[in-house]
């Protein structure tokens, strides 16, 4: 299968470009490396000293398979963009071209802008080259849990569509799950989701949007083979997800910092699922068009708290409570469906010691790149 | 009261301004002349001729009151837009800032990716300029009834709000009604609701989104008081409306043109009753801002081919029926609330012989315009 991986060299791309690899495929990735110019921008870094993006394909092309990537700027280049679909011919796009980060797109209207524009225009120009060349491409689009809100009033999390009755007819409909996001860039996917029911609607589209839990890891079985392979590993407050920041704070001997109580019950999932449950989502393409295929990427659900305390136990160092620079519920309850996944085979990878030993390991063996000022930097909204 | 008008050249948008002028408000006008740069790159014309903005201005200044104009493309220039707010200190905004026939948003992608790009970043910037500058603005915002679609399920229109019952939970909630846009455009007006939904959670902004019907006639009041004021007349297979489309057919002796059955029921709202209902929203603004205010700004409804049947009748000329260039049903039934407006004092204007009567003068006053060869260019989707 040839597969396109659009933001494929950032923290989910990469991994997912060589996990798709791996496992037999041919794949391009487009990229305009925005995110490393926002390390540049916030003056943080990746704990990982990741190789520029040519001594990445080199070294995938030699140890994994035929890998090869451009630079474009799909919000900005749609006639390149459209172009290279045209000439390459995918049959599967893979879209992780967002800016991805809650807390960067709440500094100010700078970055609030840029994320609705550059996600939302990525996303449509997309949508529009699959128009236009082949209407037969699948989409695979990376969403977030984040876009489900935390209301008691609807249950357990389903995959993307809820049940309903309308009470002024007392008729049952499956309705698009009522969304309610917590941050312009959770807000962005929501958006996303109406350009995806339309795009399918009128052109029948496939599309497959994967709402993902909260990210920890860093390191798969294909970014373990060579040094020029090693993935980002983000630990500031802007880009470190939560486990991945305790981790890097127990690694440098500082409070863990949990924002609220940290009742906060998210779902969560290691990198290797993350590519795994993709190059699953594409190697199964949906089999009719009558709608969007949503599957919930998670593994396993766990309060921030919970997540802190095991650190702790197991590596010493305190636990520090700040208080929430986030508008959310200071606890929530939260179970998710992650059947459609577990249906094409993933079987997730658990929170565990040894796992996240794993990491621990990556963290210390570079905890000298650690900036301990930028532990401790996301905005207030 | 200072109400900032942004659009204020357009369609809706400048008999509104000068309606909001004749009320005793001071009104800016933003505008970047979009509308009639649209009508040279299709080269279709109003059937009116209208003047330049600067003899609009100067007319409506001697003749009404203050009023003022600035050039800005908001979707662009988000510093100079976010100056003139901060400047000019409106208590009001009114957004009609966005591209708005659904027919040249489906022409092909350059016009759908226009669309997403114009629309979704005039309504961010603008949603920042007012957390920037005043949190306390009011935003009253042109949204459409077609963003509902036609659904049986969902019974009668609400408005903006859904009341259901999740089965799975058997709790009663209000929901923003789940939409089914019908056109790339609609589906715009969609996703702006998501960005009044976030900005109001979070910011807590004061938002009206009014839901309108299909808009019919020309002229109001105010815009009669003089030739340099007249507002536009779309005829045309893109930006004419049905009603007007119709009455410019029965003025140039062709036939009228129904797309499908006729069978599919609207709502609509006379010109004038638009600028008077934004002018009662902006002067009644909500008193919590607990949730987006949402109006449906409509007068009545009624069937397509009824609409033919009334100008048919009364001016001759036959009824053509074409295969429709859109997807939509090719019947439906529709009763829509706009209980809202009727609240605050609306008192709709309806279909009747005199009015249609009074478009049709200008029709033929100024049909040595018409150009026929535009009233069929309707892209096909």
């Amino acid at each position: 299968m040839k597969v396109m991986v659009l933001g494929g060299d950032g923290f989910c791309g990469w991994p997912t470009a060589l996990k798709l690899v791996n496992r037999g495929h041919d794949v391009m990735i487009v990229d305009n490396f925005s995110r490393r110019g926002i390390d540049m921008e916030l003056n943080s870094n990746s704990l990982t000293r990741i190789a520029d993006i040519n001594s990445r394909i080199d070294s995938a092309n030699m140890l994994i398979g035929p890998i090869d990537y451009r630079f474009i700027d799909i919000a900005e280049q749609y006639d390149e963009f459209k172009m290279l679909v045209q000439q390459w011919q995918p049959d599967t796009i893979v879209h992780f071209a967002e800016q991805r980060a809650a807390p960067y797109s709440m500094i100010s209207q700078k970055e609030r802008r840029y994320t609705v524009d550059n996600n939302i225009n990525v996303t449509h120009n997309v949508l529009n080259a699959i128009v236009d060349v082949d209407p037969n491409i699948h989409l695979v689009h990376l969403g977030t849990m984040g876009v489900y809100g935390y209301s008691k009033d609807f249950g357990d999390i389903p995959e993307g569509y809820l049940n309903v009755k309308v009470n002024s007819t007392e008729k049952d409909v499956d309705i698009l799950y009522p969304t309610n996001p917590g941050s312009v860039y959770h807000m962005t996917k929501s958006m996303d989701q109406l350009l995806f029911q339309f795009y399918n609607k009128n052109w029948k589209l496939k599309i497959t949007d994967l709402h993902q839990g909260i990210v920890w890891g860093t390191e798969t079985e294909e970014t373990k083979m060579d040094p020029d392979l090693v993935n980002r590993f983000d630990y500031d407050g802007i880009y470190g997800t939560v486990l991945n920041r305790f981790i890097s704070q127990a690694a440098a001997d500082v409070p863990l910092t949990i924002y609220g109580t940290g009742g906060q019950k998210r779902a969560f999932i290691h990198i290797e699922d993350t590519a795994n449950c993709v190059s699953l989502a594409a190697e199964n393409p949906p089999t009719n068009t009558d709608k969007v295929r949503i599957f919930n990427q998670v593994s396993e659900v766990c309060t921030v708290k919970e997540l802190a305390e095991i650190i702790s136990k197991q590596y010493g160092g305190s636990i520090a409570y700040h208080e929430n620079p986030r508008k959310e519920l200071p606890a929530n309850d939260l179970a998710v469906s992650n059947e459609g996944l577990r249906s094409l085979g993933f079987e997730p990878i658990l929170l565990n010691v040894s796992l996240i030993d794993d990491v621990k390991f990556i963290a210390e063996k570079v905890k000298g790149n650690l900036n301990k000022s930028n532990v401790m930097t996301s905005p207030k909204w």
